[in-house]
């Protein structure tokens, strides 16, 4: 059986796994994330070794080492250009990597990773393309398209959070206005709870989150569930946005799945089905025969170990 | 040299071209579109022997003949499921097309050949992907990445038209609001002069449209050019729309070249430099080393045949 490492480097943790060419998961291992180039570079290979002990594999017997990475990398030369929450600044990291395990190691961007580990185990088994969008601090978006995984011509591809859904909205990180991600992330639906919270002293919202400081994704959902008004116009709007960044992608991208993940995704039924609605009114082929499948990301967080370790397969 | 025979099936013309597998038009022939099923399927025939006649070449010779058409169409079965002003509902086109050439016909929509054409011929010959914007009645949109004509699992990709950027906006023929090609289409661009004659009697559009109904895409940069204030505003205001759907695109796609078809892109570099300009400004890897080349589509009406023809060796 032919395995491989695959390496999810997060802010946090780095977390390993030995895969499978099939994309079963075999061993795996987490240890906290060090500062530092030196110090990331002997941390993944530590936890790759542990990972191939995990699952009672020599670390010389996996063909390569796959590392997903947050931040604007590189993977052509396996530079990790700025990761700085990771204190990482034009960095060759797979070089390193590489030297430390003996071999071959590869650079993918975190969310097109997610996307591949979907593809491969999770909501996208099966299947032929598949579109991944995570909600979180940001929208994050990968893609596997004619069983090959997308990432533009210089790697750069796909950033469907920076997809502009309302003209001079919010300002996004990103330098424009009204980015898909300033409405339908994490970030902007806390954001939304807080503008509905100030401008609504007496709503239940205050019960759930005394302090402004307070409010997570979950908030929300709790006030409306005891069907607080603000709250449930926040989640209508919220779900409006969400939706119509995703009616764009199947009109666009027309994969056979679409997942989403992210904690906002344990909301499960309660986000899938009003964003099944309005595809049934809003997109393009919605009277045709083979529509896009939309459901919820299956992995978590072994998508992006997954996708990373099988990257020499799908690129 | 293997030749293929490529039909751009219009509202107007049947257009016919015998093409070398290296994209080379070896032989054109245009008659009227007919209506009724039978009547355009002889039509293309005709067109097609007679290319192949003006190629000097038999009509026994080409290895299969692409049809690109308008409508809702079935590439899988060869249908034409609606293609209303040709009188075209649920016809079997491609077996119709077949039985009286004695080739494999194959079906395709007319933006995703045009795409095909000017990636194989045009804009983005030399280069590994491509999209295609045509600026018309609509925005088309078709796309070639990684070297294969891009079409979405159920061949209904890429609508890219359909793409909202400005939520609750102009009410679209797709049932949405907002849709960029409501604002980025001649008859976006054709909808907001008219609005900018009405709002300001004395504006020079009047003179270079006496009436509301001799309005075209042109108008407006007539009267731009002769320092209109309503007409600058007018363009001011599309080419924002039209860069911030291109943006989205790349950000979204990261295609080697993006070229822009359709009447108005006659403009050329007033259309170009304006775009490349707020892509410097918005684009999410705008201080990345390798970007995508914004071009205006170089084929016109010839991409459809060239792309249609080869439909067979990209798909």
């Amino acid at each position: 059986m032919k395995t491989y490492i695959g390496i999810d480097l997060g802010g946090t943790n780095v977390a390993a796994g030995l895969v499978s060419e099939k994309g079963e998961l075999l061993g795996v291992h987490s240890q906290p994330t060090p500062r530092g180039a030196e110090e990331v570079a002997d941390a993944i290979a530590q936890a790759a070794r542990a990972a191939c002990a995990a699952a009672g594999v020599g670390a010389e017997e996996p063909r390569s080492v796959g590392v997903a990475s947050p931040g604007s990398i590189d993977p052509a030369r396996g530079v990790v250009e700025h990761a700085f929450n990771l204190g990482l600044d034009h960095v060759p990291l797979m070089g390193m990597v590489s030297e430390r395990l003996g071999l071959p190691a590869l650079l993918e961007n975190d969310a097109n990773a997610a996307a591949l580990g979907e593809f491969v185990s999770g909501a996208g088994k099966g299947y032929d393309s598949l579109v991944a969008v995570t909600l979180g601090t940001g929208v994050g978006s990968g893609a596997v398209l004619g069983g090959k995984l997308f990432t533009g011509f210089n790697y750069a591809g796909m950033e469907a959070g920076h997809m502009v859904i309302r003209r001079g909205g919010r300002p996004c990180t990103c330098g424009r206005r009204g980015c898909w991600e300033t409405y339908a992330s994490a970030t902007g639906l806390i954001k939304s709870t807080r503008e509905a919270m100030e401008a609504h002293p007496d709503s239940a919202l205050w019960r759930f989150a005394p302090t402004l400081e307070q409010v997570n994704g979950k908030t929300v959902f709790d006030a409306a569930a005891v069907f607080d008004p603000p709250a449930r116009q926040v989640i209508e709007s919220y779900l409006d946005d969400l939706a119509c960044g995703v009616a764009n992608l199947v009109n666009i991208l027309q994969p056979q799945v679409l997942c989403i993940g992210g904690g906002i995704s344990r909301q499960g039924e309660k986000l899938l089905a009003p964003i099944r609605a309005y595809l049934d009114k809003e997109e393009f082929t919605r009277d045709g025969e083979r529509r896009t499948k939309i459901c919820v990301a299956q992995l978590g967080n072994d998508a992006g170990i997954i996708g990373a370790a099988l990257v020499p397969l799908y690129r």
